[in-house]
């Protein structure tokens, strides 16, 4: 999805949305050798770079979100809302669809 | 779809329903050279021109609602209902349906 | 869907349904030519002829109706029960179907 | 669907089914003239026979009908579980499914 | 769905499910003709044998089953699940699904 | 489904969920003659070697399962997750997926 | 699922998600002859290596989660989000997804 935005920064999440940006895989070998980008699988993990307020119960209460900005997360193969800012591309994920938090 | 409204001023979203106008790409580019319209992607943002009241929940309550008259928006790829005010087009999605706000 | 009614009036909505009766497109241009009716576009506007007294929540209670007899509203592309009233067309729909009020 | 009925009197229905018989179209026209039965639209008006007590919420409360016994309805296209009662033919709705009640 | 049972007395219906008996038609008419099994039509009214004790609500509590044992009803078209003791064949139906009681 | 287990006595079903062993239909006639396995029907029938603790109602509470250890069911046609523990084969149901309970 | 961690135990499951890892089946029999890897039937049997905090109900609060660190499990034949770390595979899957504990 294509957008006029200057910075990703200005994207706010509504309701129980997260904005995360997909982690790329290392284009180098331990060993120090440059791979080629084609050869490189696309990995699962994302940084989270925005949260909604929560999404709202049947009384129209906040439900707490499960990540914060800064969180590293596990996410689904498939789903998610592409956006485009620039050249560089975002997702937006509901918070349960979020699978893992990665600690390291 | 086609209605004989003078102007869109005169719809007032029923519900949970947010009207909003797509914002069009810039057809000059920086350097200042016109675009032709075929080249230019659908952009995925849009103005909030009108908000309805809230979706009601079980007990008839109304649910507040996440934007309001003027926000800029970030909306589905897919979705929304089309409206037409002469050559205008506009859309009518659900207020859980959209997707951020952008702030800048 | 034909009826026998000698009247649209005599239809009284049950729970949250909304009878309405689509907007005619002027068959006449501003500057007095006639159009053929093949040429018109339908119209999704239409106007409010009987509300029902709302559906139910529930515990049996009945949720408020957003549309009152008289007004004029947006409907959907799609959906709603169509009736047939002599020649007359009519649809029926649910009350949360209807897109928007049209105020002028 | 065959019974074995004397009487489609003899049935009762269960929580919000209503039991209502079509109405049939005139076969003669107002001049006095006999139209064949296969030149005869079918009619969306039904005449209701019996009514069920109502279905249960979730606390095992009955949910009020919205028709009577007596009341003439207007029935959806499609939908409701035909009986056939000897040679005549009949149909149960749930309450819910009747679009509107006829008033003349 | 074959069974070793020697008596359909021995199914105690499950939660709100109806064990039910489709009622034969006639195979001698009026007059004392007798009529080829083939030639009958299935009936859509069956014997109430034995009913389950209610489903659960969200609380746990049993909802009341609408139908008793010795109740004859009317059965939908199509569901439920067979049971086969011997030769003869059963249904067990869902409270819900049942459409009518038959008083006569 | 495959497993490693030494007795399927070491499986604890989870929630909602019942363990059960279809029974083997006879291979013997009344007058004692051996029946190919092939010509028998598959029954129906299961005896309930395990049961879960019960589902979670909407506030954590557990719902009470209609089955214990050692009953005989009636099972459906479909469903159920099959388990295997040697050469024999087990199923696993939701308590709500049982039929009825067989009482000889 | 590919991904850039270390370590599987750096994943924290989010909500009512169980990370688990499916248990292999020996390669040895019990007489000491290796069978080759091709042969071997997928066990369904899995160890659960972290649980998530527990989904939440519609106030907001935790539902328990029904198995702990270190559990044995019966997993579902399909189903479950797949992760890989390194050249192991793990999964993924709601509280409610596993079939039973297996005590031994």
């Amino acid at each position: 999805m294509a957008t006029s935005l200057k910075s990703i920064r200005s994207l706010v999440p509504l309701l129980d949305r997260v904005l995360v940006q997909r982690i790329k895989a290392e284009t180098k070998t331990a060993g120090g050798i440059f791979l080629p980008e084609s050869s490189l699988e696309k990995l699962n993990e994302a940084k989270v770079l925005a949260v909604g307020p929560g999404g709202l119960d049947k009384e129209g209460k906040r439900l707490p979100m499960g990540v914060s900005e800064g969180d590293r997360v596990l996410i689904p193969q498939f789903g998610g809302s592409p956006v485009k800012v620039g050249d560089e591309e975002y997702s937006l994920f509901r918070d349960s669809e979020l699978l893992a938090k990665i600690k390291e």
